[in-house]
């Protein structure tokens, strides 16, 4: 009598959980600083210091009723003001703050923005390679996930798988960039492209469809180069962002769902999400969050380490013979595995107590995913592990 | 193409909050001090010092990086056993921290509570008059809310309504004392029959009925007495709670539910939440908030202030000639309005610049809510214009 929908996910744990359990293991026998655990996408450099002070600020000077109240439905108004304002300046939109709902983070952004534009049995595109979790993010609203196979030329679109799998029951299209796991960053060209592909089917099957663009990688971008702003390409655009990657504060679960004013359900989207909330119990993100959030909306992290990493890694990598794409933002590397099966080369890799992480839930076999989030001095005692091995086995 | 479920929603705006707005708009005319506002179920008294404090030293002491990471899918494990200790030293339970998961408040423990124990179609009861918003909790899991008429003497159980209501299709009873909007505390006789139908039906018809009990009000209780803890009653028991009103912290969006240790399937109905979270984007509630708390599970916010006013208005409601059952427990009061139709009455009480709520979406037609939560001081200076509108047009 308990629902076996959820207990026979129990049954599928994810691979980068059971690698990152590995792991811990390991570094129980041989110390932690021995383990060279590239397997988790958890930031490695601090919250800015003035997030510390806006908290602490927070904290010290209101007035605990309204600190700790409850927050409206649709977010604390001042909030979604800031939000909308920092975006209409950095991007040159024209949100307001109705089009924006603070949520729980990328994750409860995107689960609101899919209850919202598709309906059970609906399908959902995404692009390989794509982060596992959205098995569960679509998989639980009764629409169904599609993913387009990968251009592993650069990590951009396959458009003409794309334009094939795009059919008329496809009411939403999930893209993530700069991506996870490839480090790809979008074009503007292939944002262009993407848009007019959506509004030509749109057309042509006579419904909307709409695009979720999950951006919790917005601010890492290397070489001075920005992420295009994808809502920018398309109207019917819903921006799921995260400050778990751009403040370092994954456990926060902090973050907001916008949607472009050109939409013309924007409005009635965020309304909805209200209700959507309701129902799934995650009202609002705390309070305090989202007061101290706003305060910073235009800071982030140091990611200069994530830079470093890369370059070391990317050098390291080509020159151990590795076929892979140069990141251009995230904190993943993507490289072609010197097998057919990564899964085996990743096994034989954790015998030199390298964790890498096999892309076949990423929708990629093949491949694997270097999560370089951490300390630089570890990346550049990991080359030479990694070019051992590559020695010993790959010869 | 936008979800047309969640769409009709936004057309059936709760009545709490229309009031709410009255009374808003109200107050910008005739100044806030002037409205008599009992719409809105929010904690008047501050969270206690040691909480201010404990957030404080969280931040200044501990490493942003731990402080702010991820939080483990089913919550962060010291977290977790001291909640389990707290409760077993305070109800004699036998909880550990794998029957324990963290939630951002008792909205997300019933979400998660009701996926993992009912399938769409299944029926769940509760008891009128019962919180409005368990109508969206349940609806949008597919399942179906049935409500028991209220037991108008005492607000217990209505024992003979409910037996004949609770069918083979009943998968789950949703309770709540002490209750909203009742005030009334279920005692340990009705808590006693109420498991021995549930385990009597359970036997019947060969499959289990879930018990989940609804807890933001467990402290809450009068005159020096207690809240029979409901899970020592009943072995299939999630018991769902929150800290927004015990620590008055309503919108940091946290609590946790709990497993009774002899369900059969505890700690596989925790591990099932960990499924449901990533499914409906709620992940864990914020790293700060679940040490935060942890550290002051055992402190409440001082509640002599709701006994204070709970204490004047029963006097003055029975001395108008209300019809109303003394609440012992939470900070509302349920008294019979003086006319069959509440909404009229509410209406007109309008008039005086009382607002009240009239409890026909709370199952209980003909009665209203009186939120206390407000200061003493406005208690005591809307008793003379209760007696007056009631003398001026009851007569």
């Amino acid at each position: 009598m308990i629902a076996e929908q959820y207990r026979k996910m129990l049954d599928a744990k994810s691979v980068i959980r059971q690698l990152s359990e590995k792991a811990t293991k390991r570094a129980q026998i041989i110390g932690a600083e021995n383990v060279f655990d590239y397997s988790l996408g958890n930031p490695s450099v601090p919250a800015p210091a003035e997030f510390k002070q806006a908290l602490l600020d927070l904290i010290e000077k209101e007035d605990p009723m309204t600190l700790h109240g409850y927050s409206p439905t649709l977010g604390i108004p001042s909030v979604k003001t800031a939000i909308a304002e920092s975006l209409n300046c950095r991007f040159d939109m024209n949100y307001g703050p109705e089009h924006i709902f603070p949520v729980s983070a990328a994750a409860a952004a995107i689960a609101h923005a899919l209850r919202a534009v598709t309906v059970p049995g609906d399908e959902v595109l995404t692009f390989a390679p794509f982060f596992p979790e959205y098995h569960p993010y679509v998989d639980l609203t009764g629409a169904v996930l599609k993913v387009v196979p990968a251009d592993t030329k650069s990590f951009q679109i396959n458009f003409e798988a794309f334009e094939e799998m795009l059919g008329p029951r496809v009411a939403a299209v999930l893209v993530n960039t700069p991506n996870n796991p490839s480090g790809a960053v979008y074009s503007a060209e292939t944002l262009t492209k993407l848009a007019e592909v959506l509004t030509r089917k749109a057309e042509q099957y006579g419904h909307d469809i709409f695009l979720i663009s999950d951006e919790p990688y917005r601010e890492i971008v290397f070489d001075g180069k920005q992420q295009p702003y994808v809502s920018k390409f398309y109207a019917n655009t819903i921006s799921c962002y995260s400050f778990s990657k751009a403040l370092s504060l994954p456990g926060e679960r902090i973050g907001y769902l916008a949607v472009n004013p050109a939409c013309p359900y924007a409005a009635e989207i965020v309304n909805m999400c209200g209700q959507i909330s309701r129902g799934i119990g995650h009202n609002c993100p705390t309070s305090l969050m989202q007061l101290a959030v706003s305060k910073v909306l235009d800071l982030t992290s140091d990611f200069s380490v994530y830079e470093k990493n890369r370059n070391l890694l990317y050098e390291c990598l080509t020159d151990c013979g590795f076929e892979v794409v140069k990141p251009e933002g995230t904190f993943y590397i993507f490289p072609k595995a010197p097998e057919a099966d990564a899964v085996a080369f990743c096994q034989k890799a954790l015998q030199y107590d390298l964790v890498l992480v096999p892309a076949d839930s990423f929708g990629c076999p093949g491949y694997f995913r270097m999560a370089y989030c951490i300390d630089t001095e570890k990346v550049e005692r990991s080359l030479p592990v990694l070019r051992k091995m590559m020695k010993e086995i790959y010869g």
